[in-house]
């Protein structure tokens, strides 16, 4: 359905149209061909080297391709750089990847591919069917462009490459996709580890945001973001062996529901319309509308002014909700051990993406507890005052508090990962279930990791007579929360849940600094683009 | 995080607030608890009923149980209705369900207890530890309300429950969560087939929806979510296995990348911002940073004043983009396999909701072929004339001519799925690269379910220059896609992908007639509640 988006595909074409379009189409193909035809022949070269009038004993065996259009079907039989190794050695494959990094040493040439996180070292010497023309063309060619080349397996010692017993003498090189000469950033220095020298260049967040592009190519971002895909997988996989189910909510959302300094809004045909804060709402009509375990996935969003390492304007939230029998923890120790299964699967299948990530932005293995820890509110107070900072029984967590209790749990029970149980009432949104025993509590808990809250989550008020006294008593304009009360009208089973922001998960896991590492294409106050 | 929403959390609470929090919560949930004591103790009976002031055998065996607010933690001892059998005669057994329907005759009561698609009868009838009181009391429950019921299994021939050879025989009754007296619609009303007499009591489809918590708790609901829950399932998992990678991709965009009048915009801080339309820009950017294939999940905005059956403002997208090696046939035949192992996921899984769906909305069975039929575009455009229509080569399908063509691939091939190839290049967006041979047509294709588009897709234009004169030829402003073009400024493969709407699937395969009978919670440009 994208394809049919009528903005990007322009105004209506009319029949005249039709007939000239058509011809501008042909005249920019041919363009493209005459341009690669040209570079393949040697009339023009790729930026600033000139082929010599010479005879040429690699004639067709170097060049730039056409343009890729579709010209042909044959058969696919490129191999992955990923699965070179000796026991090929004498064979002859052919491999699409980029051109990493190139060096000409006269009558050689050495030059690394790269596909994803992994390389390979090729090397061009002169040879009855190489010949200098050749080597001067390789060496010219612009970094980062996409080559096909094929090349006998031969066994070597490479250290520089992530193929380190075979490297390639390649007997073709041809240009499938060429890049600029000049590059915003170069991938080795996107791609440094942070315990280098001071001295060595490195790129600046803002530059690696500015050209995204480039800088998911580094083998870091490439891990970064298959840890996040895995989290997003496994979130699903257990829960759903555990009897959820997946939802979608919608993210237009009437001015009824929510409304507010912090909310997004927009103009909805004759109306207003919102972009919700949290699936909340929805997830609970799911479970009064006998869905009983859902979970959801979707962006989130938040038109909050933060510009801190850990805020995004628009994040993705993994969501759950779940109807109980007698008591909430039976919800709040599913997604514990959730979280606990979530890790070992990190752990189990993501480990060379861990250690790829951890080899640039170094941190401490994850450590955590099965079962999980759980603490009460008041315990962690109690941790606090213990260390010296002075703090009521029932004040919220600031930020460096969250952070100095989570380095006393670590200390005290040697885990990055915890429950904490019990919030003060008073702290927590209107729908939250008073504690039974004493409603200085509520049955609410936050999960955190690394000292960062990753969830927050509690038992939800089913009764709407409640419901309606403690909105009452927030203040709130019962008119714009009526149909969310009245949802509980027609008999709701009790229930329980949790908003998960997946990009906390997936930085905080890896122990890195700043969320906007773990969003493909970030979205704060002062950044929309790319 | 859906709990710290400030929004709906309401204003901050001061220190002296906590105190009164804490009284105002205690004093709802005091009675709460009343109101359930003086139920149970036969001072006040649900609904118009009265106890009779006299001794009751059951005293103790029915009744409103407390609000559960997570008072003890229990062991879960409770039992699915669907795991009743012959098998069990004789246990007691504990149920958390609906009371679906209740009937009493003088000296018995029969009931119906439901849980999401299964239903159970119960009996009771007066007896040693069966009061009339107990009977009256149970007959007085309100329909929809979620009761606990313990009982003995007893053989029995029932029709009209899912359950058919047990009935239970309670000797506890208590309600969890009491709905009230009148619901806006009758659950069985709800459920009754479309192929039933015309005078039955029909709910229309705004009544439906303005009532979605009811109406999802029907058979037929939960039956249709839980075949779209499987679609998303199948998509991810099938194209996981074939090496592809989810990824998140923004939903708000700056005004560069896309703009014009089917875009929602909204005030983002002190600038103007867009919902994405499609993750197109940013799946190809994905391809562009070496991810190779990728497939993304996510909410797709549409501000179209369509009242259509199939159109919302807000839908759900699957999404994908590959690169390919040769020819973009290499991803369309991957999407279109993909398509036939999810057909097959779906009766293989899915078989009884999809039966369940067929009772109440009778349809054929979705049928396809293995490898997918594909045509031409200009074959299509041949059969439609063979049937009468008057149509240009390159003219665009109308939505008539689809359903139509539908009709006649279905009679000729006999299948319900099917692709077509080479759309005429000036009906598709600009970045659609042309055929090689022949510009009037282009390297794209949609695919078809019971003559209605699900998915548009095509090879992508990967050079820079091509994608500019292209988008010249169109009357873009390029400034306003600059960032998307300098994407393949650095390198690209070739690439293909194509964009699935979710709820269309769903309605397709299961041969319904409207969207919104599959998105749980539909925006149309009427619709932004609940």
């Amino acid at each position: 359905m994208a394809d049919k988006n009528p903005e990007i595909a322009g105004n209506e074409v009319s029949k005249k149209g039709l007939k000239k379009a058509q011809k501008a189409a042909e005249k920019a193909a041919k363009k493209a061909q005459h341009k690669a035809a040209d570079i393949a022949s040697g009339k023009v070269v790729p930026d600033q080297l000139n082929n010599e009038p010479i005879e040429d004993v690699s004639q067709g065996r170097y060049g730039v391709n056409e343009l890729i259009c579709s010209r042909e079907r044959k058969p696919v039989t490129h191999v992955s750089i990923s699965t070179l190794s000796p026991a090929m050695e004498g064979q002859t494959v052919l491999i699409r990847a980029r051109l990493h990094t190139v060096r000409a040493t006269g009558k050689q040439c050495f030059f690394t591919l790269r596909g994803r996180d992994h390389s390979v070292q090729c090397l061009l010497a002169v040879g009855p069917n190489t010949s200098k023309q050749m080597i001067k063309f390789v060496a010219g060619i612009n970094k980062e462009s996409i080559i096909d080349v094929t090349g006998q397996v031969v066994k070597a010692s490479v250290v520089s490459c992530t193929v380190q017993d075979v490297e390639v003498h390649p007997s073709h090189v041809m240009v499938v996709s060429l890049a600029e000469p000049r590059l915003p950033l170069q991938i080795d220095d996107a791609m440094r580890p942070e315990t280098d020298a001071d001295d060595v260049a490195r790129v600046l967040q803002d530059t690696r945001l500015d050209n995204r592009v480039l800088d998911l190519r580094t083998a870091t971002s490439q891990s970064i973001f298959r840890v996040e895909a895995a989290i997003c997988r496994l979130f699903r996989d257990i829960l759903s062996g555990r009897g959820f189910m997946e939802i979608m909510c919608p993210k237009l959302i009437s001015a009824a529901s929510e409304g507010g300094a912090n909310v997004f809004a927009l103009s909805y045909f004759e109306r207003k319309a919102f972009l919700a804060q949290s699936p909340q709402l929805y997830k609970q009509m799911a479970i009064a509308g006998d869905f009983e375990k859902v979970f959801t996935i979707g962006p989130v969003f938040r038109a909050e002014n933060s510009n801190t390492h850990r805020h995004l304007t628009e994040f993705v939230g993994l969501d759950m909700e779940m109807a109980f029998i007698h008591h909430y923890h039976e919800v709040m120790m599913l997604i514990g051990s959730m979280f606990i299964e979530m890790f070992r699967g990190l752990e189990r299948d993501l480990s060379r993406d861990i250690e790829i990530v951890g080899k640039q932005f170094p941190a401490q293995p994850f450590r955590f507890l099965e079962p999980p820890l759980v603490l009460q509110f008041r315990e962690g107070i109690a941790l606090l005052r213990e260390a010296g900072i002075e703090i009521e029984d029932d004040e919220d967590l600031s930020t460096p508090n969250e952070k100095l209790l989570g380095q006393l749990v670590r200390a005290k029970y040697n885990t990055d990962f915890f429950i904490m149980d019990k919030f003060p009432l008073a702290i927590r949104p209107f729908y939250t279930m008073p504690d039974p025993s004493n409603a200085k509590w509520s049955n609410s808990y936050d999960m955190f990791m690394r000292g960062e809250e990753i969830l927050s989550g509690a038992q939800r008020i089913h009764d709407p007579t409640m419901l309606t006294e403690r909105a009452k008593h927030h203040g709130i304009d019962l008119d714009t929360i009526q149909g969310y009360i009245d949802s509980f009208r027609y008999g709701c089973p009790p229930h329980a849940g949790g908003g998960i922001g997946l990009e906390r998960v997936t930085m905080l896991y890896l122990g890195l600094d700043n969320i906007r590492k773990v969003s493909m294409f970030p979205r704060d106050p002062k950044r929309l683009t790319p």
